[in-house]
C-alpha cells in the first residue's frame, strides 16, 4: 500500500463485525500508513429471502444487545451499529441488489414479514421486494442523518450454478449480467429521499453497460447542494475493463459532467488490486488524448491534467470527506 | 432564419391553441420569408392520468365550439381542430410517449374511463393504458386520412424531481432517459394501423440508444407505397450529440437504409437550434469520409455527395410534403 | 462448395422430413464430396399456440409411426425421429425461440394444455408458455442423452405485418428484432439441466445485440467438462455484418475467452451464403490486427495466427465432432 501511495482504504464490512483489525490497526498506525475505514455493507440485513436470514437477525441482536422482536428492534440494532461503525471512522455504506424497488409498504406490513420470515415462512416475491424497499429506505436514512456516502451495486445475477453453489457455497465465480427495467424504481427511490430531505451523496453501479445511458441521464435528476452528489459509478466487475470504463466514461461525458466523476474504485476485498487505480487512469488519460488528437477536445494540457488529477484523487477526497 | 437558409419551419402547437401568430404571419409573409407551419402536439389531450385532464377537455370543448359530453365528442372537438391546423398549412404531428401501448379496448370501455377522468375520478394504470391505445390510434387515423406525417417520440421518464416539480412545474429539466420493452406494442400498433389502411409515414424517435436496433428493424417490417415511409428519426434531446447521432446512422445505416434518411430535426422551442443542423451535417460528413479513409465505402463522392444532400435537404422535402 | 473447400454442411430439417435427399446424396457421395448431415428443428412442434400445431401433430404421428393422444406419445415420437436422424449423421439441433422461459409445470398441466391445443382450444400465454419450457427442456435432454449439441437462437419477433402474412406466408421477411428481459430464465433453463447432468454442449444466439454481455458473462456460470462447452454464437441474422460480428466478437472478447469461439456459421438456407465465412474471417483477422496496431495485443502472429485458425475451423471441428 505504500508503494501504491494509498492514503486512505475503506474495507467492506458486515454491520455485525468486531472491527477488531480496524481498532488494533487505529492503535499501532503512524503517520506514514494509510488509513483504514470500515466500509457498511448490510447485504444480510437486507435479503430476508435467504434462509441465513433469521440466524443472521439473531447474531444481529447479540452483538448489538438490542433484543430483536420486531423490525423496528432491528433497526434500532443496524443504528447502534452504524454508530459503531461510524466511530471507527467509517463514513460510506455498500449495498448489492438486484434492481431497485418502488412497492409501497407500510410498517404494519413489513412486521408481518419480517415475522413470517423469522418464522422460517415462505414469503412471495412481492413480500421481499416491499421489505427490501423498506430497508433501503431505512439505510438511506440513517446514511442522510449521518452524513455518509451511499452506493449502489445493482445488475448483477447470482449463484446462477446451483451445483457449485452446493459446492462451494455462494459468490464463488457463478455470477452474471442482469436484465432489469429498473430506471423507473431508481427514480422514484431517489425523489423520495430527496422529498424527505434525506437524499445523501450516493454513488449508482450497474453492472449491465446498456443501462450506462439511464443512469447518466438519472444523475442530473437530483443534483444539488455540492457539486456532483449524485454519482455514476465507475466500470464494475465484468465492465473493469477497458472497454467497460470507456463506456461508462463516454456515457458520463456525453450525457453529464465527467469532469466531477470521483472515478475508479479498487475492490477492497482484493488486496492487491490497487494497478485497477494505475490501469484505469491511463484509460483515462488516453480517452482524452485520442479526444484531443482527433481534434474533439483543445489541446489544453493545462485544463484537462487539472481534469485528470481531479477524476484521479482530488475528486475523491472532496466528495467522501475521510478526513 | 434567413441567415441559416431556413425555407420552413414548424412549430409545436397544442390543438387548442389559435395559432394567432401563424394566421398573422401568413399575412405578412413576402417570397423571401420562410414558411411558417404549425405541427399538432396533442399530448395533453392523451394524458387523461394528470390531473389538468379535465380542464384541458373544457378548453378543447370551447376552442372546437363542440359540447364533449362523451369521448367520441372529444374525437369530434379534436378533428375540427385538425381541420384548423390544415388551414394554416399544418401537415406533420407529434407525440410524447413512455412506451407504445397495445391494451385492447372496446368503445364502451374507452367512454368508461373518460367519464371517470372528467369526474376526478382514480384511474388503473391499465385503463389509462387503454386510453392512450386508442387515443393514439384515432389520432394515427385522422392523420392518415388527411395525409400528414405523424412523429412518436418515446422512452423518457418525466419530472421525476417532485421537490423541482413543485417549485418551477412540469418540463424543467428533470427527465431522464427510461427503460421500455416495447417492440412488440409499437409492432402490434403500426400493425392493426397498416391493416386498417392508416398507416401515414411516421417517423420513431427513440429517448433510449439501446432501442436504435429495435427500431431500424421495425422500419423494414411496414414500408411500402412511397420510399422510406417508416423512418428512424434522428438522435433526440439527450442523444442530440455527436455520439447519440452516429450510433443512431449508424445502426440505420447497418440495418435499414441510410440514404433514406430524412436527417435531422431542430427544436422549433429553442429558437437559436439551428446550428444544430449544421452540427449534424459536419458529424454525417465526417462519419461517411472515416468510412472511406477505412476503405468501407468507395470514395465516389458523386454518390456520397448526392446522399449527403439527400439526408440533409432533398429526403425531408420530399417526404413531408409541405409545399 | 468444392470451390470453397466445404467439409461438412448442415442442414435444416423438421422432424418430420423424410430425410431422402440425405440418404440418396451419402450413396453417390464420393470422397471429394462435403458429408451432408441434418440438423434438428423441431419449431413446429414446440409453438403450440399456431393453428397449425394440431394437423402437424398427425403428420409427425404418421411419419413416425406413433399413435400421439398424449404428449408422452408426442415424446415417444420425437425420439423416434431424433433417433433416424441421428441415423443420417445428426448432431446438432436448433430451437428458434422469442426468448426464455421458466414457468413451473407439472406433467399433468403439460397433458392438459396438449389436450386443449389438440382440441383447437385457446390457451392462455401462461400456458403456451409452460408448454415451451417443458418442451424445450424434453428437447434438451434428448440432445444431451445423444450427445449432440444445441442451439438457441432468441429475440426476434416475427411476422409483423399481418397484410403480408397474409399474402405471401410466414418468415417472409416481415421479423425484426425483439426486446426481452430473459437473462434470468435463461440461467435457471440451464441450471436445472446443469444439475440433472443433462446440460449438453449449447451455444446461444440472440437477436438484440443488447443482450451481448448477458449473454458473454452466462457462459462461464456453466462450463466444464471441455473446453468452451458454452458457447456465445456469432452475428445472427440482422448482426451478420461488420458491426453485428464485430460487437459479437468483443463483447465475447473482454467477458469472455474469444479463443475457445467456434465462430461462424452458414444460413444453410442459403445455398450461395459461404462468402459470409470469407466476410466474417477478414473481420476476425482485422480486429485482431487493428488491437495489434494499437499496441493492445502482442505483435505475435503465431499466437495470434494460431487463434484465427482456431476460430475458423479447429474449433469448431473440435466441439461438434461430426466426423
Amino acid at each position: 500500500m505504500r508503494h501504491y501511495n494509498v492514503e486512505c482504504v475503506c474495507t467492506t464490512d458486515d454491520p455485525v463485525d468486531d472491527l477488531h483489525n480496524h481498532i488494533e490497526y487505529a492503535k499501532i498506525r503512524t503517520e506514514k500508513d494509510p488509513l483504514m475505514i470500515p466500509a457498511w455493507r448490510p447485504d444480510k440485513a437486507m435479503n430476508i429471502e435467504k434462509p441465513e436470514f433469521a440466524k443472521y437477525v439473531e447474531q444481529l441482536a447479540e452483538v448489538s444487545g438490542v433484543n430483536i422482536v420486531k423490525f423496528a428492534d432491528m433497526v434500532d440494532a443496524l443504528k447502534k451499529r452504524h454508530e459503531f461503525f461510524e466511530q471507527q471512522g467509517s463514513k460510506l455504506s455498500d449495498h448489492g441488489i438486484e434492481e431497485f424497488y418502488d412497492e409501497p409498504y407500510t410498517d404494519s406490513q413489513i412486521e408481518t414479514v419480517f415475522e413470517k420470515a423469522m418464522r422460517g415462512q415462505q414469503l412471495s416475491d412481492y413480500e421481499v421486494r416491499q421489505f427490501k424497499h423498506c430497508f433501503l429506505t431505512v439505510m438511506a436514512e440513517m446514511d442522510a442523518d449521518a452524513g455518509w456516502t451511499q452506493q449502489f451495486h445493482y445488475g448483477a445475477i447470482r449463484d446462477n450454478n446451483t451445483a457449485m453453489y452446493n459446492q462451494l457455497g455462494p459468490d464463488t465465480g457463478f455470477d452474471s449480467i442482469g436484465e432489469f427495467n429498473t430506471a423507473k424504481a431508481m427514480s422514484k427511490f431517489l425523489n423520495k429521499l430527496n422529498m424527505e430531505g434525506k437524499l445523501t451523496r450516493t454513488i449508482i453501479y450497474t453492472l449491465n453497460p446498456c443501462a450506462n445511458e439511464v443512469i447518466a441521464t438519472m444523475l442530473g435528476n437530483f443534483q444539488g447542494g455540492e457539486p456532483g452528489k449524485i454519482q455514476f459509478g465507475s466500470g464494475w466487475w465484468f465492465n473493469d475493463q477497458m472497454d467497460g470504463m470507456i463506456r461508462q466514461m463516454n456515457a458520463l461525458s456525453v450525457l453529464g459532467l465527467l469532469s466531477r466523476f470521483v472515478g475508479m474504485l479498487t475492490d477492497s476485498r482484493s488486496f492487491l488490486s490497487y494497478p485497477r487505480h494505475e490501469y484505469f487512469r491511463r484509460i483515462l488519460c488516453n480517452l482524452l488524448g485520442n479526444d484531443v488528437e482527433k481534434g474533439l477536445l483543445p489541446d489544453d494540457r493545462e485544463t484537462l491534467g487539472r481534469m485528470v488529477e481531479d477524476i484521479s484523487y482530488n475528486n475523491a477526497r472532496r466528495y467522501f470527506k475521510f478526513y
